[in-house]
């Protein structure tokens, strides 16, 4: 489909310094694709950022028929611009559509538009260490009816915003709190999806760890309320006496792409890695043992986000003495090295816009 | 707070004859409020009803916090406009608000509006046998930002579908599917909310029982998959060997107003009635034995619906012969004859407009 642009009149101010707040500023363009049911996709198009303008019985509104991804643009030193393993994020866009019973979309043509869409607000990718242009699709469903059933048209829209480093002053490892009575996802549910749904419905788990002074919540599953999950919008890793263990993609969990990188980096580093099912009840005995040596969420915001604390049902583990460990640090370099050009990417993991 | 009325220059036309789609057609006006964080809820108003207009970061779009309500207004044979148990839906509402992390309403407030709002558009609740005006509270987070975390803006809409009757031609009962697969809601889950994304995770079972020749699907717990929990919008009861049972309160099912009207009914009349969990396994056993008597669904949308049909991993229960039991006729015909004041309201659950 060709794709047409309508440039913006007016050009807003970019950010001048790193200190930008997450996912407030929004670039000067858009891409916008619709569907109706006759038609299919079509009428893909660049447009300048604006307002939508919705009936107030759209289905998005009543039925949460939704799904988004999310992934970044960097800046090389020698200016070019990388996005990391894209075509990852249209697969699992279209994975989350059908848990929605929403209409998939041709990965290798959106992934065009989008290269399309950063190649036009390329100036919008910040130079600063540690940001980027953090990249937002969306699809909602806009037919409106209030019947409960799948919405018969959408709308696959695509926002950019310039992001600031995750960790401003060198990475500091976070406390986390094991929710052991709200509950995220379970099996036949929607968990796997990167849907609406599943993260409004950890509001109040959120509030409830920040309050008891962590920053974030670490997931049991659904069933048995025993088995370790994923972070907020983290897979989470452990190294315990030597290896590397990560709950294995149950259904319920979201399969990150920083996840796989990591995996599939461990792997040819011949780092023992096994994705299985881990309890809390393991890992807790795994850190009296003194054997619980490392832990850390991955996920596009932070790559690495250490984890120095853990805190369930009022026992502490604190963990390789609140400091980032060896193999986390390695890991972290490795990855923002190759998203930043500034390593050998040796897997084919960037594309060039 | 003083409420602001904006009348419709152009009145659209109203339906005909009592076919009437349901949640397509809406009336002239709408209601709106919003929130924000320093002014709470604010500017209450009637306008005409249009397309919202939303910057494409809003909240709702990405994690979907949001609630909704159901209730309809109905026209009697003496041409008064009554609504049945509105405060309960209000107290829902603000329940449901709760678990999503919205800031809760002036329950008796946001009631008078919606007076204020079927008073204006009294026409438009239709005469037709079996009609009745839907209405439709919802709440949606409006803050453009994608941090994951509450909103700090909401906006509250009222919206109005006439809507035609639920069962045309005579009372039919309806073939529903065990799902034993996809799962809706889970303890400590969102489940006891009335939230958008409920509602569209359902999709995919309801697809598939569909093309099995049900339907609507009854769900069974996210836990164990044994205990029964309720159908697609409906709560579900059974008459097993003289004795209603229908599932208790667990947390991950609605708490229906039309369930709860049916309960408190029940003991008015002395019928013996039993709150607890049921599994499937127990119904299947009580079939064989002869002593499934009638099972019924109910919601605002049917009041009662009639099961006819249980369709469980291929084992198939036929309940009373396809045909409406003595007891949910009953129950469909005091209600119904409450709601259009045919009946003595003795309960005082009826609100003239
Ligand atoms: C629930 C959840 N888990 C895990 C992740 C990490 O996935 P990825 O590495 O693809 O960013 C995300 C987020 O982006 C998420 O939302
Ligand atoms: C999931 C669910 N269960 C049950 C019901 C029935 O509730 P009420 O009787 O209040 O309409 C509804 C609907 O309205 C619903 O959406």
């Amino acid at each position: 489909m060709s794709l047409n642009i309508v440039e913006a009149s007016h050009k807003k101010a970019k950010p001048e310094s790193e200190k930008i707040p997450f996912g407030r500023t929004f670039t000067d363009h858009m891409f916008v694709m619709d569907y109706e049911e006759n038609k299919g996709w079509h009428e893909p198009r660049i447009v300048p950022y604006e307002p939508l303008t919705l009936d107030p019985a759209a289905m998005i509104f009543h039925y949460g028929q939704t799904v988004f991804e999310g992934l970044k643009a960097y800046r090389t030193d020698d200016d070019r611009v990388l996005l990391f393993r894209p075509e990852k994020n249209f697969e699992r866009l279209n994975l989350s559509s059908d848990r929605l019973s929403i209409p998939p979309v041709d990965e290798q043509e959106v992934l065009g538009y989008l290269k399309e869409l950063v190649q036009l607000e390329k100036d919008w990718v910040p130079s600063f260490e540690g940001t980027s242009l953090y990249i937002r699709p969306f699809i909602i469903a806009t037919e409106p009816s209030l019947a409960v059933a799948p919405s018969k048209s959408y709308k696959l829209m695509i926002i950019l915003s310039p992001v600031g480093p995750y960790f401003s002053g060198g990475i500091k490892p976070v406390t986390i709190n094991v929710e052991d009575k709200f509950t995220r996802a379970v099996k036949g549910g929607t968990g796997m999806a990167k849907t609406a749904g599943n993260y409004s419905s950890g509001y109040q788990a959120q509030a409830k760890a920040v309050e008891e002074g962590n920053n974030d919540v670490l997931w049991l599953d659904g069933v048995e309320k025993r088995y370790i999950e994923e972070v907020g919008s983290m897979n989470i890793f452990f190294k315990i006496d030597g290896e590397i263990v990560t709950p294995s993609l149950s259904g319920s969990i979201l399969q990150g792409i920083t996840r796989t990188s990591i995996l599939e980096l461990l792997r040819k580093w011949e780092v023992p890695v096994n994705e299985r099912r881990i309890s809390i009840d393991e890992l807790y005995q795994a850190y009296e043992d003194g054997k619980l040596e490392e832990a850390f969420g991955t996920g596009t915001a932070a790559v690495i986000s250490p984890v120095g604390e853990l805190n369930w049902l009022g026992k502490k583990m604190v963990i390789n003495d609140h400091e980032i460990g060896a193999l986390s640090q390695e890991l972290y370099d490795t990855i923002t090295g190759i998203q930043r050009g500034r390593k050998d990417d040796r897997y084919g993991w960037t594309v060039e816009v």
